[in-house]
């Protein structure tokens, strides 16, 4: 079906459609971290998701609302991350397949998890020119069909299904954070907040070396990612126009951390609760710490994106 | 109350008494590492108990067991590790004062996490003899009643509520799996097991390296743990002889594991599981790719000990 933007419906659609693929994630909570920030803070752990991101959500909503003619010659995406994996299974799930563009400095890890999959990957000069030419060429040949990483709107809906669960599981949040790279699992929540806890406060949390979501918001326009310097390597992409507009109407801040605040936020998780959380993930928590005064007794709802961390490069 | 030899009456009353102090932890599985060995596995996940091990839920049970005279002056014991915290906090959450002697090599984390709940810590020289007379002049100037870590059946109880949740969690377990160091947490699994799902077999994976256990088993008596070198540090005590005697009639089977198979067995559940176990945690789970040949196509429940991990020091 053609994309459009996502009303209540769809995201209700849409998670009536993925709930047979995807994990409903738990909700984990620390008392000791409560006792810490002074707040009650609900993890939605998208870590313990299949591949171990929320993208698997994006990735299986987008598989599912190809038509039969785009279904065809399968799909193809860039991406180094979360998303190549998550579109690699999604396909393999729907039977179909799926073409993966990535830089061909990614490690063997990554390429071999995408490969295990069944996707066929196609390497890139680690470049934006590069990536984006690799991908037209792939499409040209093939005739798939391109999922965008995050400027796609079955995607965004897609992504905002982690948002609803936690508003069903949870009751009376005050805020809802999560962290922000392109945007799309921002979007998403900002989206599923509006329709379903319209008196929630949105929050993003935003590595302040890759601050370019800020900037945007400061500044009315989207203002492109200098190439960044920061241990949240999902968060190095600039805004879409399609999460742009939706972030720009819905999420009311974005909290800027540093990395030393990101590494701090990352171990506490790992510590007090005993579970893997990638750097991205630890943003927003890191956010949570720095606007503690303003959130004092609240009830915060945060998303936690994943739990990809290479274990042999450890910042601590 | 005085301690007896639990029986299936004991082990529900006990779970009854902790519950309201616990949690009852969620039960994990991951479709590519069952893939990988070939059998279903359901972990426990006693990691995500309260101070991260299955310790809390003994020290619960032996504290909420004690007469009015033996809490008058509070509990002692003597722990390096998880039952220390576990008794300082069981005995807090109870109102009672806990002492506690620890080795005065601890790390300062251990030393603060115990003393954070409260407890006295007492140091000794890391050996046997300077620990029991510590902790003997300890109960001896404080009245407190002495809980050992494992050979002591309200411990003893309390631990084999762990394996109880997950029976009555998970229907037609073949195998239920658990560590074995002193046998607290492996004697209670196999009295729950043999009370509550007498058709499962019960396995125990122990470090090569600390194989007293087994070499206990084979000679039908008590053999001291030489001082043992494993990653496990949970697992590094000798078994006493409540433990041993549980254990030689309920458990079937002894699985010596390498070193080198415990790191592989927790890096692989750190990264496709994104939980954090500790290394004890992986003994069994290693143990289950050991015997995979003997275990196709069963359904196999494994208790995760704990999470406790200095993450400084990690094996990778």
């Amino acid at each position: 079906m053609p994309e459009k933007y996502p009303l209540k419906e769809d995201i209700s659609a849409a998670h009536e459609r993925i709930k047979p693929f995807i994990h409903h994630t738990p909700v984990m909570t620390s008392q000791s971290i409560n006792a810490m920030v002074g707040a009650e803070l609900f993890l939605k752990c998208e870590n313990l998701q299949k591949v171990g991101a929320f993208k698997y959500r994006g990735a299986t909503n987008a598989v599912l609302s190809l038509t039969d003619d785009e279904r065809k010659n399968g799909v193809a995406t860039h991406s180094s991350g979360n998303h190549a994996q998550a579109l690699a299974l999604a396909a393999r799930n729907n039977g179909l397949k799926a073409y993966i563009v990535m830089p061909l400095t990614s490690s063997k890890v990554k390429l071999d998890a995408v490969r295990g999959y069944g996707a066929e990957v196609i390497t890139c000069e680690p470049n934006q020119k590069s990536r984006e030419e690799t991908l037209a060429d792939a499409v040209k040949r093939t005739g798939a069909t391109f999922i965008h990483p995050y400027n796609n709107y079955h995607i965004i809906t897609g992504q905002a299904t982690a948002a609803k669960e936690l508003i069903e599981d949870v009751k009376g949040l005050d805020v809802i954070m999560a962290p922000v790279g392109g945007g799309g699992l921002l979007s998403g929540t900002a989206l599923s907040t509006h329709y379903f806890s319209p008196t929630s406060v949105v929050i993003a949390g935003e590595p302040a070396n890759a601050n370019d979501a800020y900037q945007s918001m400061q500044q009315g326009r989207i203002v492109e990612a200098v190439p960044p310097n920061t241990i949240a390597d999902g968060l190095l992409t600039s805004l879409g126009d399609k999460t742009f507009d939706i972030i720009r109407k819905h999420v009311n801040e974005i909290v800027p951390v540093t990395e030393s605040e990101i590494v701090t936020a990352m171990r506490l998780v790992w510590e007090r609760m005993k579970i893997i959380i990638e750097p991205s993930s630890a943003v927003p928590i890191a956010a949570a710490f720095k606007i503690k005064n303003n959130i004092k007794g609240k009830r915060i709802g945060i998303i936690i994106s994943g739990g990809n961390v290479d274990l042999s490069k450890l910042p601590f």
